[in-house]
């Protein structure tokens, strides 16, 4: 017998209280008991997304789908956006913005940098016909945070453009204020601070995004934001919703609610501390840079000499400790240690420690035990 | 206390194995196991789907994200198809369509008719440029089941025109031959004959709606089927599913293989039938006609004088017994009496029984017993 540990930025571990919720018989949709659950689910969720302003819709889908249908809600066929490509999440956002026929534009940055806000200024002034600005808080490929309060000050003032966030892995684990930073489009997957499994996705939209939806000629059903508003506010959905995830999110939300969200961000940026903290005392060099870095995953190096592969199989093979390794060209390359969502202080104590004694038998040269009391020492400042 | 039993066609109850399938602490889906679990699922789909031509497509989206896939997969805008309209699904299929701004015919039917196949053969040959036949096998909305076979053979002979077969309903209640009877696209939803919760699509895609895909242009990312396609050819999906429905359907899947698919439709003939002559003894008339009923909901008119909200709520909330009322211009003109899925005999004997009583409490005159007498005689023929 082996325990599992879970560490990989989405899917995330799923708290027992929400497990058992999806475990309890089916209900139907249309029922009082179930409209409660869509009302207690938007009142939480807009809690999390710090909004008053916004609708927040729910649908069956992936993140992607939340992804796809900021795009097909907001524009016209040959609209100009600008996108923000820091990693594969801002990629894909291009891509889905030119399969929708949009004049995609793209401000391009590496992997480990981070999106300039000046840039976006410097862009929108250029072109003031810009219908959207499109960019990742917390890019999940590289671990990079981008400042979107910053973009938020500059789109703001251009009445016609809008500004869209994916914040797959930033709500729940880093600020995120839709209505104080004027974010127009805010998504989320129940995969990541959310605590559920996948199937879930939540848009936050706010009144100028509503503006453009008026505009907005890209057909669209299934993700139809008016049909989900509509049917909102009699607490339903027009499609048939995925009633155990609905209901598992009902609970997530009242767990987070009681840790109290600034809370919840404490702790994610605790855990982030402390992995960071741990494998540069290892002498690892984290893939972020230091003037982003969030609070989700905490991608690392592979040191020279170790098969980044390998380090991945073994952690997960051996002792149990899944971690995701890196994406595209960074393959085997970096090893991201997620930490969003359902996460205590020995998770990250068990990571380190599964991540020492793999490294000692790949061959790297360090002194176990450091990475440990480097966590230790994050966590005993309180 | 009381015990609650859920009587409609969709979400349908979830067997214990399944839920607690899904209760199963989360794991990651670029993994062995999750990769193992998602073979199992197409394999699985297959053998239900009555197919080994065509790719079973799994989707994080309710039934109606399945319908729309088939849409903006197979069509350009302004391509010419023909919708069999005679329900409120029919009549979804028809509002994509126009949607992705297709050249759309109707075939109008009432809610209580079949669709004849003539008018599809007459059509066609009117219309040989027609690109798409779009056809509601079990309608919902009305109990009525209508001849896919027979309109699979009119269709197979235009070889730029493919047939797309909503059963959502259909598949697993009846037989739904998907080689044999010339089916290009067959959708169905997760909470249906699957016995999941909602919030997971299968689509089948025959090679001719493969090669509609090649013509096709509408625009489409998070449902392009080729992703999906690529992406299964190494058991795995282009972004991240909803892992517990799929472990959940896995399960599903082994009880339907167990019991074999010829049985459980069997199964579901006899469920059917005694609920129709269980009603009918009562002196209830039975919505959908005579030459087109479906084994998967029983939809019975509201006989005069009675209250068709008051004779649903009161099954509900006096005896725990769920039933769907009728939708749009039907709401309280008849009740449907779900039986798709995991259904077995007494759970018809207590829905009859409790409207009997139901029945009995608002005025109508008949005999207490009559209903259960007529279905134990159906069940006791074997």
């Amino acid at each position: 017998m082996k325990k599992n540990y879970l560490m990989t930025p989405g899917p995330t571990p799923v708290p027992s209280e929400v497990l058992l919720a999806q475990a309890r018989p089916m209900i139907h949709h249309r029922t009082p008991e179930f409209d409660n659950a869509i009302r207690e689910c938007v009142e939480g969720l807009k809690y999390v997304f710090q909004t008053e302003k916004s609708d927040v819709l729910l649908f069956a889908a992936s993140g992607t789908g939340g992804m796809e249908s900021a795009i097909v809600n907001c524009f016209s066929p040959g609209d100009k956006v600008v996108v923000c490509h820091n990693g594969k999440f801002g990629q894909r956002m291009e891509l889905i913005a030119k399969t929708y026929g949009l004049d995609v534009n793209v401000l391009q940055y590496g992997w480990q940098q981070i999106v300039n806000p000046a840039d976006v200024a410097a862009f929108l002034q250029a072109n003031p016909n810009t219908r959207g600005v499109i960019i990742t808080q917390s890019e999940t490929s590289s671990g990079v945070l981008n400042d979107v309060q910053t973009v938020g000050e500059i789109v703001k003032d251009y009445p016609d453009c809008v500004l869209i966030v994916d914040s797959i892995t930033g709500i729940g684990a880093v600020e995120c204020k839709t209505d104080e930073w004027h974010l127009d489009v805010v998504m989320t997957g129940s995969q990541k601070g959310l605590m559920l499994p996948p199937g879930l996705a939540a848009v936050a939209v706010s009144p100028k995004a509503w503006r453009a939806y008026e505009r907005a000629t890209l057909p669209r059903f299934y993700f139809d934001w008016m049909r989900y508003k509509k049917n909102l506010a009699q607490n339903t959905t027009p499609f048939t919703p995925p009633v155990s995830l609905v209901l598992g999110l009902a609970e997530a939300l009242k767990l987070i609610r009681e840790e109290g969200l600034e809370n919840t961000i404490i702790r994610h940026a605790r855990l982030a501390e402390a992995t960071r903290q741990g494998c540069e005392a290892l002498g690892l060099e984290l893939f972020a840079p230091a003037e982003g870095r969030g609070n989700a995953v905490t991608p690392v190096c592979v040191p020279d000499g170790v098969d980044g592969k390998k380090l991945v199989s073994v952690m997960k093979n051996k002792y149990g400790v899944t971690v995701a390794g890196g994406q595209d060209e960074y393959a085997g390359r970096i090893i991201r240690i997620g930490h969003l969502g359902y996460f205590g202080e020995f998770d990250i104590i068990t990571t380190l420690a599964a991540l020492e004694m793999t490294l000692k038998e790949l061959g790297f040269a360090f002194e176990p035990g450091t990475g440990i009391r480097a966590a230790e020492a994050v966590f005993m400042e309180g």
